[in-house]
């Protein structure tokens, strides 16, 4: 049997929340599904939290993904926006938490080191990268969702590549990995 | 038949969690439970992460609380602890948003303010009043127990004074106090 493994990326924010799900089948992957939910119509911020939170568990509870990757932005406009972008991320933490789904974050840099092999690429390089690589057409107007993906691929890459270390290496699990692998987990 | 309310105030950390939970009975109120959590032994930023959802489920699911109430920071020493506060703010929250309970934020001066009638008043000058008000013995470990008790008593203060403004003007429900007051939720 073919090894299957799904990955849920998001990129949640307090105006737009980004979402992509691919499934890796052996040697392959492809896209299941990227979206954007729309948060601007919502005015107060905790009901916006509670879209997050509902549709993150929603996307879970419907595709059992198998693992959760993030965007972990080490920079931002100001403390009151990063403090916002938290509780978005938080709230979708929580539903993967809860669900017992383990989480993996990725900087911006490496994310696009990882896909297109330049840390410093374009959002439009990223998106032209993925597309190619999942085989689906670029939607300018969801940026956001292609976000949500490409942390996903760059998961993907990275255990992807790991693994075949582990193989290398005979490391016998999932837990062997992750105490061999500290710092692709959040710490 | 009187009137109960119970509220929970938390002051949620990445190294400590504040919980406190008072009950307003008829024209008084008094104090149910203030503790910690202590979440310095937990590594992984995740595993902190779900303590405090689990955490916040479980207080939500024992006490049944009416409200929430959360300390709204506006200022932090950097963006980046500015996010992993974000974040435990966010589990926490998402906790309350997944049981439908109304969640209120207050700044730490209108906190302060409320409680002691001074906006600058120091920790230890709103851990006395509490101790006045609520009857119970000051534990300097424990400043961050009293926190998530201030802010749950700022918000039984804040929704009193309201409370009584309402039946002035005839107010009739709960959503028209929300609708009427909006700046006392999370906007």
């Amino acid at each position: 049997m073919q090894k299957e493994r799904i990955i849920l990326g998001i990129d949640p924010g307090t105006r737009i929340m980004g979402y992509g799900i691919i499934l890796e089948r052996g040697r392959s992957i492809e896209l299941l599904l990227m979206d954007v939910l729309i948060l601007t119509k919502i005015k107060e911020h905790s009901l916006k939290l509670k879209k997050i939170f509902e549709s993150t568990l929603l996307l879970i509870e419907n595709y059992k993904p198998d693992e959760m990757a993030i965007e972990a932005p080490f920079y931002g406009k100001n403390v009151q926006s990063m403090l916002k972008l938290g509780r978005a991320q938080g709230v979708a933490m929580a539903a993967a938490l809860y669900r017992d789904v383990p989480i993996f974050e990725y900087s911006p840099r490496k994310i696009k080191q990882s896909v297109t092999g330049k840390g410093n690429a374009s959002k439009e390089q990223l998106a032209a990268m993925l597309s190619n690589i999942l085989n689906f057409s670029i939607n300018p107007e969801h940026l956001d969702a292609s976000d949500a993906v490409a942390v996903a691929t760059c998961h993907y890459f990275q255990t992807q590549n790991t693994l075949k270390q582990q193989r290398n290496k005979g490391y016998s699990n999932w837990n062997t990995f992750i105490s061999n692998n500290p710092d692709r987990i959040i710490t």
